[in-house]
């Protein structure tokens, strides 16, 4: 007997998801029903899932889990958030325009502007070498205003990398031109370096002036994608800590823009708030076994 | 003023559409849109839309259109004509079995079987090298049963070949593994061999035993996919030909089964019989502009 569920298509940035309401009754899905589902041949399709439901704790609205296409659940993710809040709203299931959600590391606080956009904590970046984790062993860093930038051996040469962690790992190099710079190249070099024992998310920020950037990230197991949040906050952090960019910053990237504000001039354990778009694509109805 | 369109995503072995019921009304959609429903992060996703219409025609039960994913319009696809039968049967627009369809080159006939798949007639194999097109200059060719095989010098190597056309040119080489045959290494150098002045699509196929084949095919202007209809209709009939298989030749590839019928033994100008699955995986509405 099959299950009929009802589903929204939703993307952020171009990182798309299946989202489905869990708040009337649960889901309990398999790892095989979420990679069906997540399919682009044989289900609906997208990145990720990702399941609304109620909060079990007083002081959160919802909880949201997210699984990947290949049936693990993992953390909180900035497009993913953002989805979020547009599905909660739309569905009427809050009129909320801050939003307080249980995720797996934690509770996180979610906005949805006037403008439709949606801005999402990111938390606060992480320098501490051990903590990115990025082995520095031997390696003296060159001070650029208040950042290490971190020479890092490839077999094309050495490139320079400001290290920082959004909960995820990040590399980012500054490049004269997001679209010329070698991502299918050097990201999987960059990535599985022997100097990230956790990999690395490869990050290619191109400078256009002080409050806008290009990027693209190689995404650690995945690729370079349309866009990656946790690599948008990373650039800007970077950028600004080097001295060539001031918040906000407005991040284009191959799936739309992502605007980074980050007061860590003035305090560098200050949170990074990331703003952009949620779109519902389109609405529907399948039969999985 | 947004577009809200009804639609029902459907896939045959794997090669997935957007199927829109035009019967009713017509539709008018732009490249521009065709290209946002096939996108698989800002639509709904497909390899192809197909469109059902009305036809003109007396003889004709009804046309369908097939258009790719980059918005052209292309000719008659045997995994979408499956598809459109399920379609037209499963939304009430007829309870034939058999139906007779106005594509662009002409009408096919199409038949509903009881087990719920579909036969498609995929017309007659063609084997004259200048009509395929293939340029046999100073080549002669290996006799191999009622079969031509052809030397095909690559990079790596000389190949193999059977050389025929099922509407779209076909370069079958027998392997030992269709799993481990080099599709990535040669595919792409066989698609642009210069002997194949329109490309071709590369065929690895296996065979299993005398009713069982697998089969990978690296498709002209696709790569890879998950299963190619007149690949597995050309490798069976090549198969045939070099008196390694009998029809009804099971042709297992990565999207699923197809089973190829062909009596070439008996008459060289019979049509290919392609059976196969035909899916409903969702339905929904999509709002475009």
């Amino acid at each position: 007997m099959p299950l009929t569920i009802r589903f929204t298509k939703m993307q952020g940035a171009g990182n798309d998801f299946v989202v489905l309401d869990g708040t009337r009754e649960p889901f309990a899905l398999s790892p095989a029903q979420i990679r069906r589902l997540c399919d682009r041949h044989f289900g609906v399709g997208a990145d990720q899932l990702l399941l609304v439901e109620r909060s079990t704790r007083d002081e959160a609205d919802f909880r949201y889990r997210i699984f990947n296409a290949d049936g693990g659940e993992v953390e909180h993710c900035g497009n993913g958030a953002r989805c979020f809040v547009k599905f909660v709203r739309d569905a009427g299931l809050t009129d909320k325009t801050t939003i307080v959600v249980e995720v797996m590391q934690g509770l996180i606080t979610l906005t949805m502007r006037a403008d439709g956009q949606v801005s999402v904590d990111m938390g606060a970046p992480v320098f501490a070498p051990p903590q990115v984790p990025f082995d520095q062993t031997g390696l003296t860093p060159r001070r650029d205003n208040d950042d290490d930038v971190w020479p890092l051996a490839l077999d094309s040469g050495t490139v320079e990398v400001s290290v920082l962690s959004m909960g995820n790992p990040h590399a980012v190099q500054i490049v004269a031109s997001a679209e010329q710079a070698p991502v299918a190249q050097t990201g999987p070099e960059i990535e599985r370096h022997r100097r990230f024992p956790a990999r690395v998310n490869a990050g290619f920020l191109e400078i256009v002036d002080r409050h806008t950037a290009r990027l693209r990230v190689f995404e650690r197991g995945a690729g370079e994608t349309l866009a990656c949040g946790t690599g948008a906050c990373a650039a800007a952090v970077a950028g600004i800590r080097r001295g060539v960019l001031d918040s906000p910053v407005a991040v284009h990237t191959h799936g739309g823009v992502l605007t980074i504000a980050w007061d860590g001039r003035a305090d560098p354990q200050a949170s990074v708030l990331m703003t952009g778009p949620a779109v519902t694509v389109f609405a529907g109805e399948i039969d999985i076994v």
